[in-house]
């Protein structure tokens, strides 16, 4: 079955993928000669910068996410349907969907990418990911359920197994997860939790490398671990997480931890789509493009953000896979695709890096800029302003601003309902039967 | 297995439910000598008066909750359980639930109401309830989802069907809900959908009665017709929805009407749990007490709100099932419980009645107090004035009286996302097969 589009004389552009690549694509190519057709799996844009604050309790996950339609409402060129993309059919030039195929002149995979397990079924099946809102909602509900049942264990190593929290990965990611957890010890969870004895709950955070955040300066890594230990954190570095059984944890230094939640921050791998020439591929499931980004082996195809890998000579084993880098490619694609229905000569991609931070807590944060390092109060307040800034929606910079302010003032998290049926739980933790 | 609990030599009360009744008895508790134990099956407390913003988009399901624990926080005579109760033996003074046993001195059921079918099985499994959270996000995503659906539907008369909604019982509810929608196809969805023909969405607010908001004056209940009437619904009084197989509704007038979406508020029962004496029951699944809220045929088990018959020289049939009789009731059986401990006369309950009112939309509302009634802007003001008081949690407040400014001069509605997995649509109407 075809897709019923409008009908149109333009060549369309066909972006696969609501984040941040494929919205500054569209937004760019707004009022210009070309039908542009938007697929996403979601009908909302999600900011995934703060999902890891809707995992904590402290955003509602509607203020960090944005209805892709309400985004363009004002752009007559641009259609939106929901639609799970299945392949992709280069030789007849078109897309197979959920909802039936449609044909493209460009084509532009800005599919972002999902969490890595390298393989480890276990971890898979038993750690949680944190790279959509409904993955965040189910976290937040685990988090707070592993507290409740906490109170029905009579053995200490069964409650202390419910407060013992895992975060593998020392990326910003993993950082801004262990210090909001902190957080959640200190000041919300013993209110919350009389009856429980809350220096029991342990936070480690587990890293392969032989620092946290690795992509910054070493100035910035060594402050975000010496703050996070402050809050009570346990850092472990140069250690590799190898299995985890929904109970135990085991490592390749040998330690183990007793836990029911490990949240997994340590990899992403690209989502790939089927139908590409084999050259197209390259490693972590990234499409190989050009400085135009146009996928190797493919005439119309491009790709853009998480999904893309351009080896430069800046960045020989491609770009960081954040924020910055796919809506500076989905903005500079808008250009070149404009160049090539004009015929004009494209331009090479360059990248300009506006530096890199990560928060860790109330007032801690570090930022690099070049060769400016921030960090402390200063560097909070940077975060917060650079997120509201990007944050899309007038009316989500409100709500979340109001959540900030109230928090700091506070010392408390705003939104911790357990408001899914959340399924794993029950694999995890049968109750036990009832005894007389 | 019991539920392992505090000891303490102070007696009892159990408290079943987390609704209006059961927060405000829980909290005219604060420092009697009473053990307070609640069980919720969630862990949060709903604000349902707002349930239908939920659903059409207009709030975040997080600014209409309140975690039940944070509530109590200070309290330190109050224990919380995420439990469901299954049965009460009043004989060995025991409730038994989802988390195993527990013993009262006394007991309180302020369980409230869901809704009710009135037997039609078709209806329970087609329409639409609105009574949870869950509930409310299900039928935003649903009426969401049947507008992206449309896009895909080449017949008109299938387009028509999903851009028609029904919305049964023309209580607050019903009212409310029929307003919400009314302004979303007038200010927001045509924004969104520019490929649909909106003026084809019909929305239908069916009541079997002979008048809208039967429990308020005959000027309200005309006023809010006349503008439902001026912002497009199509009122049907004296009309009983008889059927509804998912694709047609027929009711005992004859009409037919074609719609994917039905939205039941038509009724409500109350949440009966299994145990208690036969004489116990009363009509529309609730409990008979007496004027000290005492359940008929036992001595220490009492009920509270939506659940609770009690019948009284001026409400012969019982108080209406509304949030204030819930609240004062709660407060009123605190000093009884309080006086029956100290072996103190009880005292007959008494209603104060408040005052009923409903709004419509956008500058539109009405209020009954006495003898005064109120509509158009003022009425309006009021009711929001009213809903921002009651709503707990100061959180909750902003956050709510920052969306309706936000709305109020926007025309919009902020969260409309599509944001669970949502089951029934794939049963409804299964997409079609591939054609080629």
């Amino acid at each position: 079955m075809k897709i019923s589009l409008p009908t149109t004389h333009l060549p369309r552009v066909l972006i696969i993928g609501g984040g941040f690549g494929g919205i500054m694509l569209a937004k760019s190519l707004r009022n210009q000669p070309f039908q542009v057709v938007m697929f996403d799996r979601h009908n909302y844009h999600t900011f995934q910068p703060l999902l890891y604050q809707v995992a904590t309790g402290g955003l509602e996950p509607d203020s960090i996410a944005f209805p892709l339609r309400k985004m363009f409402a004002r752009q007559r060129n641009f259609i939106f349907r929901v639609a799970e993309v299945q392949r992709i059919d280069p030789e007849q030039r078109t897309v197979h969907t959920s909802i039936g195929e449609v044909s493209y002149d460009y084509l532009v995979i800005a599919t972002g990418s999902y969490t890595n397990f390298y393989g480890m079924a276990d971890l898979n099946a038993h750690a949680m990911s944190m790279k959509t809102i409904p993955e965040a909602l189910d976290l937040r509900s685990m988090i707070l359920q592993h507290f409740e049942a906490a109170h029905q264990e009579r053995l200490v190593e069964e409650r202390d197994q419910l407060m013992e929290f895992i975060v593998v990965g020392g990326g910003p990611t993993g950082v801004e997860t262990a210090g909001a957890l902190a957080e959640l010890k200190r000041h919300v969870l013993p209110h919350d939790y009389p009856e429980l004895d809350l220096r029991r709950m342990e936070i480690h955070l587990i890293e392969s490398g032989g620092e946290l955040l690795g992509a910054m300066s070493d100035k910035s890594s060594s402050d975000a671990k010496k703050a996070l230990e402050d809050m009570g954190v346990h850092v472990w570095l140069s250690t590799r997480v190898t299995s985890y059984d929904g109970e135990v944890v085991t490592t390749d230094i040998g330690q183990t931890f007793e836990s029911a939640t490990v949240i997994w921050a340590a990899g992403i791998k690209g989502c790939t789509i089927e139908g590409l020439a084999p050259e197209a591929q390259d490693r972590g499931g990234r499409f190989a493009v050009d400085a135009y980004n146009r996928v190797r082996g493919h005439e119309r195809i491009f790709a853009v953000g998480d999904v893309a890998l351009m080896r430069t000579e800046a960045y020989p084993n491609g770009h960081p896979q954040v924020a910055p880098v796919a809506m500076q490619q989905g903005t500079w694609l808008a250009a070149n695709l404009l160049s090539l229905a004009k015929g004009a000569p494209l331009k090479p991609f360059e990248y300009f890096d506006k530096g890199t931070m990560a928060t860790i807590g109330r007032n801690r944060a570090v930022i690099d800029f070049g060769k400016l390092h921030l960090k402390g109060l200063i560097a909070w307040l940077g975060w917060m302003f650079v997120h509201l800034l990007y944050l899309i929606g007038t009316r989500n910079k409100l709500v979340v601003f109001t959540n900030w302010i109230w928090s700091y003032f506070t010392y408390d998290k705003g939104t911790r309902l357990i408001i899914r049926p959340f399924r794993r739980q029950t694999q995890l933790r049968s109750p036990e039967p009832a005894k007389t």
